[in-house]
């Protein structure tokens, strides 16, 4: 078995999310996730700091694929919908193969105080990543923090219907509404 | 001296943040908090859980005020703009007249990432909380959630231009700008 594998961030994140999802965050132990992956605890830790960690294992390539794609979209479109934009091709790229993952994923954080102190620190990090990559493109800091943070609103509102059991849409499809009814909310 | 004072929560919180301004919050111990405040040790404890706790003294009176003012505002005026108006008001009432403070406040949280952390947990509560104040008005959850997360986007912009040095104008005047700009943002 060679000791690097490249699909060892998402089978330790599986595994994890299936442990949770059986027994809870806090009876789940490193070792037994290391287990399940086919890994050692060694390799967990080469992977991610603590077992919180492990469940924030895409949100640094959903960063940069999400800076990647505003900073290559258009110049014309406004930076609102150009992030909404780039969500929606990232949403395809990431998450649509993983929706069930994904799902319970969501499950898992919100039963948590201490995830969701995480999720909140990770989703604020990736509102500056947006806010910069708008900055690069001319904006200035006030509008490209104001887009940022309203483009995470109209994603948060697409995500709560993604995740609703028996929803089939792709996330992608969802975001335009979300987009439409945070604009309607804001405007009247 | 009374064991029992009825500004024992604004002298420890004053005293914490002069400390931390001073030496930092890592080195301050809750000891040095009570005896700058002229209590004990233990009656720093009957007020707050933790160090962390005192830098957010306010935040309950914060959340209890602003719902208030929701719930008791004009019933026809919309969410967004009801929950602006009522964020002037408790602005008023509750910042003007530390500005100091909450300005000295605002740098200590933004150079400390556990603070940041705490900060981010209860601006998700008060979000939380101000969009449960516009269902109780009729709001469905999508345009209540949607609506507080924009009023908080707001919020901060017009606090991040307030707490700027040499800035005069009190924070209720500089709501109206902020959620001008946002409304710009998002429509444009």
């Amino acid at each position: 078995m060679p000791r690097w594998k490249p699909d060892a961030v998402e089978r330790l994140h599986t595994a994890a999310l299936e442990l949770f999802d059986e027994q809870g965050f806090e009876r789940t132990t490193v070792a037994e996730i290391a287990q399940r992956a086919g890994l050692t605890p060694r390799s967990f830790f080469n992977h991610f700091a603590d077992k919180r960690e492990v469940l924030f294992g895409l949100s640094a390539e959903l960063q940069r694929e999400l800076v990647r794609e505003i900073e290559e979209g258009d110049d014309t479109t406004p930076p609102l919908d150009a992030v909404v934009r780039a969500m929606g091709v990232v949403a395809d790229k990431m998450f649509e193969s993983r929706r069930a993952l994904v799902t319970r994923r969501l499950a898992v954080v919100a039963a948590n105080p201490e995830l969701q102190e995480r999720e909140l620190g990770k989703n604020a990090a990736l509102t500056d990543a947006i806010a910069a990559a708008l900055q690069d493109r001319g904006c200035t800091p006030d509008t490209a923090l104001l887009a940022a943070g309203a483009a995470m609103l109209a994603q948060q509102a697409a995500f709560r219907t993604w995740a609703q059991p028996g929803e089939t849409r792709p996330l992608r499809d969802l975001l335009p509404a979300a987009l439409h009814a945070l604009r309607a909310t804001v405007t009247s």
